[in-house]
């Protein structure tokens, strides 16, 4: 199980961390998120999961993700 | 038909939009909508839409409204 957090830019309300939680909950591997717009930042946590891959899954959402 | 605008607060993003819309459009009456949270505003066409019933239902989204 490994932590890994990204800055996610343009979620603006609870609405679009929705979205973004919606999206990056698909990835494989995944077992939490925590997702905050106020902070612009995205912590996922699981087992073996592929950080372009939740990049793909964040633009998939609408917003842009980088590796923190 | 009859329009009526209203000043809509808190609405951040095109989701916030959408809730509203959603929440709107099952008023009676509601033919149209047109809402902008850019702006903050929303505007109302039907026959004999009731004010304070548009008013409750932007609220149930979770935004405040006022006539404009």
């Amino acid at each position: 199980m490994s932590m890994t957090t990204f800055t996610v830019t343009g979620m603006t309300c609870g609405h679009c961390e929705a979205s973004v939680r919606e999206e990056v909950s698909a990835v494989a591997g995944v077992e939490q998120i925590e997702v905050d717009a106020a902070r612009g930042t995205l912590v996922v946590i699981g087992n073996s999961v592929d950080d372009a891959t939740v990049l793909a899954a964040v633009a998939e959402a609408g917003y842009q993700a980088q590796r923190s």
